[in-house]
């Protein structure tokens, strides 16, 4: 009756996720409510109210937290999350750790999806991988000689803000001319309003390319087209074995990544080409709840 | 009189260098040959003469060769050498193991470069940094968490071919637009050339920018804002704390180097740009010869 659970909180502005897992990364039990405004004292009384129900009185094993924001890592504090004034410098493994009794690891949610996929996912058996969410954004995660690299201010793997259109679209960042102007879920919206073919979002833009509707995959080869861009100067700058794409990657399918591999191959040079694979995150659409789970520290 | 040495070859397809240094990393002597034509055997005779002659009959307590081509480290084994045929699959680490009777290591020029600045120039007391090779073309090395990141099939850091203008000037790579299309020496050479303003090549550009020529000034800010796509576009990606820039950037001093700080700041968020130094090398022009030193397996 009372076999070892981990804890795994997903933690964005929208919705934060609480689930508990075996310790070999089976989920067992899933709650989800919507992210509170306002200070966060009241998200975490929610979140250590769910745990403790999913846990039935027991002391979990670990705790994992995949934030949607900038955090520390190592002093365990969220810096903030977008979209969620109030959340500044949170230190929530503290506060977690003294509710349940646990270790906690946070980590920001790009690189814990990295992490999760490099573990449980398509990434299992490579030692340099690539992970971009392909959401309402596009965020990375860098696995390098086999672990997570954070870079200086643990901001590293910010692939969607590099500019592959200088002076192009503007993007939510301030730039212009980004990544995440063209390929992420918003860009998609934005480009589909543009084309006025009655299709207002990338899960509708797969539906209809899968339907077999041309206009929506020639729609589909133009977002590859960009994404390829972003990706080649990944592979020029990091030389990684597969590139593992998220969320409207693992809705289209090859629908999005045959066009993509084509056009990614077109821009490198025979030697990168070699053994690249790039691949739909292994996890699928659960992979936010796998992602916490994958940051806990066992 | 048998103070240990160390032997550094800084092999390249126009010229060869033959060094001596103190196990502390102080040049001794140095020898210099026009690269031979040909198959890979007399120019490694060659090395092995000057080698020995500088060494006085010693055995060398280790050996570092920079390779200004794709090669296997692991191995030991230079792969290809550009503009020089004849040079494939040579197992250099052997052949000069076999000769003097001690360790080789080989690393290609970019990543040895980057290894001796985070050792002995401006990289030091860094954990991640970005080094650019600004010469002929433009070749990155990256230490990444305190060591040298070299990719899945040793190609990592080939940041001179992120396309920075789609479409853009053709490259020697053969692709359009990358970043060495614009801010390389010959990239340079040819810009010159179009401006017709009586300057040839980047040392005479720079020449005349320190004496005050307001073209000349222009020109290297136009060049420091192509610069500075490449370098913001690592930064997203790799989050580090230092950019170290060779050659073209030691010559140039802040003629370069400030309107490219400036330009850097411009594109990055502000978290990205705590810290951030952006650094000629500490190594100065002399830079190639202790890359072959710092790679000796000491």
């Amino acid at each position: 009756v009372s076999d070892p659970r981990v804890l795994g909180i997903d933690l964005g502005g929208t919705k934060i996720a609480v689930c508990t897992f075996t310790p070999d990364g089976r989920r067992l039990d899933r709650r989800q409510f919507q992210t509170l405004r306002g200070p966060p004292e009241g998200n975490l009384a929610r979140i250590v109210e769910l745990g403790r129900e999913l846990l039935a009185g027991m002391a979990p094993l670990a705790i994992g937290v995949s934030g949607g924001g900038p955090l520390d890592p190592r002093r365990g504090v969220i810096i903030s999350i977008p979209n969620l004034p109030g959340w500044e410098e949170v230190p929530i493994a503290e506060r977690l750790r003294d509710a349940f009794g646990a270790p906690v690891g946070i980590e920001n949610d790009a690189n814990a999806c990295a992490i999760a996929e490099h573990r449980l996912g398509a990434g299992r058996g490579s030692k340099d991988m690539v992970f971009l969410t392909l959401s309402t954004g596009i965020g990375g995660g860098l696995i390098l000689d086999g672990k997570i690299y954070r870079g200086h201010r643990f901001l590293a793997g910010e692939a969607g803000h590099q500019v592959i259109v200088p002076g192009g679209n503007p993007c939510g960042c301030g730039n212009r001319g980004c990544l995440e102007a063209y390929a992420s879920g918003t860009a998609i919206a934005r480009m589909l309003s543009e084309r006025n073919e009655g299709i207002a979002t990338a899960k509708e833009l797969v539906d209809r390319a899968r339907s077999g509707d041309p206009r929506a995959r020639r729609s589909l080869e133009d977002i590859a087209r960009f994404l390829a861009m972003g990706i080649a100067n990944l592979v020029y700058i990091l030389d990684p074995e597969r590139i593992i794409l998220g969320t409207i990657a693992v809705a289209a399918g090859d629908l999005l990544l045959a066009p993509l591999r084509c056009e990614v191959d077109r821009l490198l040079w025979p030697a990168f080409r070699r053994d690249l694979k790039i691949l739909p995150a292994g996890l699928g659409l659960e992979l936010g709840d796998y992602a916490a789970f994958a940051v806990a520290p066992m």
